[in-house]
């Protein structure tokens, strides 16, 4: 299957690199699949062999969001306890760690970037198992890593990140999964399921009709879903520059529900599985509240939203979900911003490697 | 030296007990160096004790931006790897992990909420030191913590925290230094800076009458004064309910910069040592765009702004500049809420001890 000869609708049109990208990602996802898995558990495997007790997470961007993902597959799959690193404190302030027993993974697309080249360069020094995960196996980062790992996304040319966003949390998965000895046989349906969902941006252009004028957008989730809620919050602030605001369902209720009301429309990411259980009160709240709810999650959630999207939920693991959950996220920040006017391959003031020290 | 006493321009008026509690913070400043000290120096003596590799931080809302602060102190002062719990991995999904050696802190002003509670129980279970660090000493979440620090703050009555936020940041940082056998000499100048800061109201009430009408605010820092840039963007937005976005200098750069235009003032703050040197590259960027640039940081910074408000940064240590920045963005806070025709003391939908599950 090649979907890099889909029709494309706004082939002449801004952000067609954009739709281009997005419309890979179930050729990418079933490449990690088919040729990448194997490299991936070994990697995995010598890592258990190390037995780490401790995992930092280094990334910036839309990679955060990744390694967030696989933060929570770290704590919930294996126990592990995890911390996202707050890179200055290696490369503004020289903190210098005993990180014995510690994997850092650090995360990053085009593995360029030299912050995290340096903090990685110094995690290894202090006794970390390194761990590179990149889009580029030649990449500075990737020769500083003990290990890498390769997402195998090709070459990615839009500044707004997507093949590269799930490709990483795909590979992430397959990372925890191998390491804790599993086969990661719940991602198999993912491919087929993401060219689903590509095909009905026909929905999602209608829900773009509906928020293109929103000033804010507050998005939510628990669990598995936060870090969709993240890089949907993310995706749609680089390309529609539309204010979007990503709190986890807990957090919201500590503070920032003061701002939803009912001109702030809510997406809430809901995974079919604990984490959408646990949203479940927050719903219920913004619903009291008659806030605007834009669902993406199962059927029965959508259909008590005012708006939505219904994934297709019923044979996939909630561990896996995220794959597939940020897809028509992806395309209503795509679809918002062409409705905008503007375009979503070139936001303003941004370059596709950004070099932060 | 009470402020208690302090004349109140508001005291009939909206947001009089949020100015009460404002006005209270160099007094608790005080009382925590003068009688909570010691009380602190003896947790932080036995905790070290035990030797702890890895550190946990778990909180939520405000309390949560002072435990990011606790963990830049960590990380630099200490040296000791950190992470933020993402709570819903053992409250949702039940993780169990393998805690020894860890020590969990949990930070909480009413030390009340029932996640908190069964997250730190959990922890403890799993074999962490724990710690609990609320302005409730008969708290729940301190009868199941291991140790417990009393923030000494007096009852907090108005909705968005102030004065338990600036006395978590101390009593965190005595912590810390207790922990490498410091004495904490450099906060003994703050009770008197922090009385100077809210001696400047004036100033504020000018620069909320310039962002009075702002649809959406960036806030960004680096370092020690990204905590204070998140707590700030939580208070602007559950007082007057402007979207407000707290980014890492790093972050701003990989992506959310493109919302940033000519009609999006940016609030950096610039701490005075290695946080604010590492902002220097991000601050030229946004001149160069044309930003509207208010930064609140040492004199020659802020003369190279659009606008600001000078900290006195002259004889204050970088790791203590957190507990005084953040008061003129409370300040602004307050005075932009008030200048909107809006009560700060009671944002809608928010009841101060939240429970989340």
């Amino acid at each position: 299957m090649s979907t890099v000869t889909t029709p494309d609708p706004h082939s002449e049109l801004p952000g067609r690199i954009m739709a281009r990208e997005m419309a890979e990602q179930p050729e990418v996802l079933r490449r990690i699949l088919d040729e990448g898995a194997p490299a991936i558990r070994k990697v995995a495997q010598e890592i258990a062999a190390r037995a780490p007790r401790f995992v930092l997470l280094t990334a910036r961007g839309t990679s955060d969001n990744a390694a967030l993902y696989a933060k929570y597959l770290l704590e919930v799959r294996l126990g592990l306890p995890c911390g996202l690193t707050s890179m200055s404190t290696t490369t503004a302030y020289g903190a210098r760690p005993d990180l014995t027993d510690v994997l850092v993974v650090t995360v990053s697309q085009s593995g360029g970037s030299p912050d995290l080249v340096a903090s990685t360069r110094a995690a290894r020094e202090a006794g970390a198992v390194t761990l590179a995960v990149t889009n580029n196996p030649d990449s500075p980062l990737a020769a500083v890593s003990e290990y890498h790992i390769d997402i195998m996304a090709g070459p990615e040319k839009a500044l707004p990140a997507t093949k590269t966003y799930t490709a990483s949390l795909l590979a992430l998965y397959l990372f925890v999964e191998g390491l804790r000895g599993g086969d990661g046989g719940p991602a198999h349906v993912l491919p087929e399921l993401a060219a689903g969902l590509l095909a009905r941006q026909d929905e999602v252009r209608a829900l773009a009709a509906r928020y293109r004028f929103a000033e804010r957008m507050v998005i939510t989730s628990r669990g598995y879903g936060y870090p969709t809620a993240k890089e949907a919050a993310l995706k749609l602030m680089e390309t529609s520059y539309i204010p979007a605001l990503a709190y986890s369902g807990a957090d919201l209720l500590h503070g920032p529900l003061a701002m939803v009301d009912n001109v702030s429309p809510v997406i809430a990411v809901v995974t079919d599985g604990k984490g959408g259980e646990a949203l479940q009160p927050v719903l219920d709240r913004l619903r009291g509240r008659g806030a605007d709810l834009v669902v993406i999650g199962p059927r029965g959630q959508v259909e008590r939203a005012s708006a939505g999207f219904v994934l297709p939920t019923g044979n996939v693991a909630e561990e896996v979900q995220p794959v597939l959950e940020i897809i028509p996220l992806q395309l209503l920040a795509y679809e918002v911003t062409i409705a905008r006017g503007q375009d979503p391959d070139a936001p303003r003031a941004l370059a596709k490697v950004t070099e932060t020290h």
